[in-house]
C-alpha cells in the first residue's frame, strides 16, 4: 500500500480523492498496490465529507510522516505551494501537481531536486487538464527533435471565441454569459489576457527544448480586443480566430508567444472548439500530431493527477528522466519573429495602406467604411514600422496560414 | 552504447536506420547512451547503402550475439516474424516492432514472455503509425477505466473516403487514383475490406480492457459498397462517412467492430481527413480525448519504433508493465450491438419501410427514385429482421450520432 497526502481540497484536490475512490480497483492494479489517502491539508474542515477524519492544518504533519510517500499538490499559486512541495521532495516524497504557476516558475529546480533524491516531480495536469501531453512529450516523442508546439491551452478563452464565432456576439457579452455559467472567473484576467496560456506554453517549451523558459520572456497578448467584426472577416477567410500559445525552433533559435491568430481549415486546431484544448506538435521525423481533450474541469484534471500518482507509485526509488535543465533558454527576440498580419483600417486609408505595405491581399466582409487586408510575411518590427503610417488601425491579428 | 539489430530493411526498417542517424545526438541523450545498429537482417544485399556492411541473412547471427540487446522487427507478417521475435525474447533481447499482424495475433504471449525475462516487447508503431497511442493508453490513462475507443485507423481508406466526399467521385475511381499515387496497394484488400483496421482495434481493445481480443472475433465490414450517392446523403446530414474500428464497454461487456459509420460534426473524428488517423478515447473520469497524426509513412512510423528503442534502452533489465493478459476477452455478440441505421431503398418502398421500421427520420438528398431514412436505435439482429421486408435496399450505413 502507498500512502499519499493531498494538499488543498478544492476542485481538483477533491476530484483526486473521488477518482481514487471511483476506480480504486483498476488503479491499484496499475500501480501494483492500493493507493491510500492518509492526510488532506486544508485550512478548512470538511465535516461529513469522505476526508473528514483526514484533514490536517499543519504541513509538517505530512512532511514528518515517513509513511507518506507521495504528495499531491492541488492548491494552486506559487506560495506556499513551492515551500510545501520543496519540503516534500527534500524529505524523499514524490510530488504530483496540477499547479501550472508553480511548474512554470520552479519546474526545473524541483525536477533537479527530485532527481537528486531518486524520486519524482510529475505535472501532467498542469497543461491541458486531462489530455496526456507532458508524458507523451517526455516519453513518446523521444525519437524526434521538436520543431513546433502550438496549443489552444485555455478552455475559457476558446469557449468565448467559439461563442463569438457561432453567435456573432461581442467579447464583453460572451464573457458575461461565460461568467454566469461558471466557465469564466469573476476576475477573468488570467484567462482573457493570456497569462494562463503563457505559463502553459512556457512549460511545454521547456520540456520540448530541454531548457528553462521564463514565462516573463514570452510575448503575451489576450483576446479582449477581438470583436465580432473580426469574426466576420475570419468567416470570409474560412478561418477561425483562436488564442494559441506557440513555440517554434528555427535555425537553433526558439521563439515563443501567446496571441490570437487566424487559423485556416487545414490546421488541426481549426476544429478544436468550445472548452476543448488541442495541442499540435511537429517533430522533425514524426511530422504533425495533435492531442485533444478537456483542458480543465474537476475530473479530467484529477484523472491526469492520479495518472501521475500511479506513475510515481510504480517508480518508488527511481527517477523518471525529464529533459528540462535549469539552464535558461534565451528566446529569440519577438520583434524578429515573422507573421502575416490581418489588418483593418478606415476605408479612407486604403491608399495609405498600399503605400505602407505594398502588395496586400484584400479581404472584403462588407463592413461599411472599412478596408481590410492581409500583409505579406514580415517581422513584428517591420510591421510596427509600416503601421505607423496608418492612423486608423481598428485591429490587427496575426495569420497562421 | 546499446547495440540493436533491425529485422527487415524495407520502408519502415530503413526509416528506423535513417531516424537513428538523423537525430543520433538527441536520441543518445534521451536513451542515456548512443544507439548503434550492429546488424540488419534481410534476404537482399544493399550495396552502397549506409547498412551495406551490416547486412546478414541468418537470424542466428543476431540471436547468438550477446552484444545485441534490442531487436527491431519491421518485416511484417506473422511468419517468420513470430519465430524471430520469440527467439530474441527467449535470449533476453528486448523487441520493438511495427508489425500489427504479429502483435494482434501473439501480443499477449510475447508480452508475457518479455515479462518473464525482465525485458520488453514494445509496439507503439503497430497502431496509428507515428501517433503516440500505445504508450499513452498504457501509461497515461491509468487513472481511468476506458469506456470507448473509436479510431480512424487506416490512412488509405480515410484518404479514399475523403476524396469521394470532396470530389463526388465513386469508390473504384478514387481507389485507382490512390493506387497510381502509391497511397493504396495494388492488392488493396487488407485496407479496403477493413482487415488492417481490425487488427489495430484488436490491439487497442486488448490493451484497454486488459485481455486478449482475437481479431477473428471482430465484425469487420469494408468500404467497397460506399458510393458517391451515400456521400450526398452524408452532406445533407452534415455528416461524414468514415471507416472506424470501435470498441465499447457497456455493463461489463465489451463489443467491437470495424465498419463505415456516419459521423456528425460534433465528433472529434469528423475533422480527421485524408491520410490522417485519429483515435478517440473515452475514459470514465477523463471524458473525451483524441490522438491525431500520420498513421503511416516511413518516417512517422520509424519515429514510433525508435521511441520504443529509446524506452527499451532506458529499461534494460526492467519490464514496463502492460495490462494485457493472455486470458481471452469474450466480446459481446455483435448481433446484440445497437446502432441507428441510415437506409436507402427504392422510392416505391417508402410505405414498406414505414411498416417495417415504424417512425423514421427521412433524409432527402434529391436522388431520383429513391427513399432514404434513419431508423431509431436497434440491434443488428432487429435491423436484419426488419430489413427482410425491403427488397430494394441500396445501402445501409450505421450512424454514430
Amino acid at each position: 500500500m502507498i500512502n499519499i497526502s493531498v494538499l488543498g481540497y478544492g476542485t481538483v484536490g477533491s476530484g483526486v480523492v473521488e477518482v481514487l475512490d471511483t476506480n480504486s480497483e483498476s488503479i491499484a492494479k496499475k500501480a501494483r498496490q492500493p493507493i491510500h489517502v492518509k492526510y488532506v491539508l486544508d485550512k478548512r474542515e470538511f465535516p461529513g465529507s469522505p476526508v473528514e477524519d483526514k484533514v490536517v492544518h499543519d504541513i509538517n504533519v505530512i512532511l514528518d510522516d515517513p509513511e507518506v510517500q507521495i504528495v499531491v499538490e492541488t492548491m494552486g499559486g506559487v506560495h506556499p505551494a513551492y515551500e510545501f512541495v520543496k519540503g516534500a521532495l527534500e524529505r524523499g516524497k514524490s510530488v504530483c501537481t496540477s499547479n501550472k504557476e508553480l511548474v512554470a516558475k520552479h519546474g526545473a529546480e524541483l525536477l533537479a531536486l527530485a532527481k537528486s533524491k531518486s524520486i519524482n516531480f510529475l505535472f501532467e495536469a498542469s497543461v491541458g487538464g486531462g489530455i496526456p501531453i507532458i508524458r507523451p512529450l517526455n516519453q513518446s516523442l523521444t525519437a524526434d527533435e521538436i520543431e513546433e508546439i502550438t496549443g489552444i491551452l485555455n478552455g475559457t478563452t476558446n469557449y468565448i471565441l467559439s461563442k463569438m464565432d457561432t453567435e456573432g456576439a461581442d467579447f464583453a457579452e460572451v464573457l458575461r454569459e461565460a461568467q454566469d455559467k461558471g466557465y469564466a472567473e469573476r476576475n477573468p484576467e488570467a484567462d482573457v489576457e493570456g497569462y494562463d496560456a503563457c505559463r502553459k506554453i512556457a512549460i511545454l517549451t521547456s520540456l520540448a527544448f530541454g531548457k528553462q523558459v521564463d514565462y516573463e520572456d514570452i510575448y503575451t497578448e489576450g483576446i479582449t480586443k477581438i470583436t465580432k467584426t473580426d469574426m466576420l472577416y475570419a468567416k470570409e477567410l474560412d478561418a477561425k480566430i483562436k488564442i494559441v500559445g506557440s513555440s517554434k525552433r528555427e535555425d537553433e533559435k526558439v521563439s515563443a508567444f501567446v496571441a490570437p491568430v487566424m487559423i485556416g481549415r487545414e490546421n488541426p486546431l481549426y476544429s478544436v472548439n468550445d472548452v476543448f484544448n488541442g495541442i499540435y506538435v511537429k517533430g522533425n521525423v514524426l511530422g504533425d500530431t495533435m492531442f485533444y481533450g478537456k483542458g480543465a474541469g474537476k475530473l479530467p484534471t484529477a484523472s491526469a493527477v492520479v495518472a501521475d500518482v500511479v506513475d510515481a507509485a510504480k517508480h518508488i526509488g527511481t527517477n523518471i528522466m525529464t529533459n528540462w535543465s535549469t539552464h535558461k533558454l534565451e528566446l529569440a527576440d519577438f520583434e524578429e519573429v515573422s507573421h502575416r498580419f490581418f489588418v483593418r483600417v478606415d476605408e479612407v486609408e486604403k491608399e495609405a495602406a498600399a503605400e505602407a505595405f505594398g502588395q496586400v491581399e484584400e479581404v472584403n466582409a462588407n463592413v461599411a467604411g472599412e478596408y481590410a487586408f492581409i500583409t505579406k510575411l514580415m517581422t513584428e518590427k517591420e510591421f510596427k514600422e509600416k503601421a505607423v503610417a496608418l492612423s486608423s488601425m481598428r485591429n490587427r491579428i496575426r495569420v497562421a496560414f
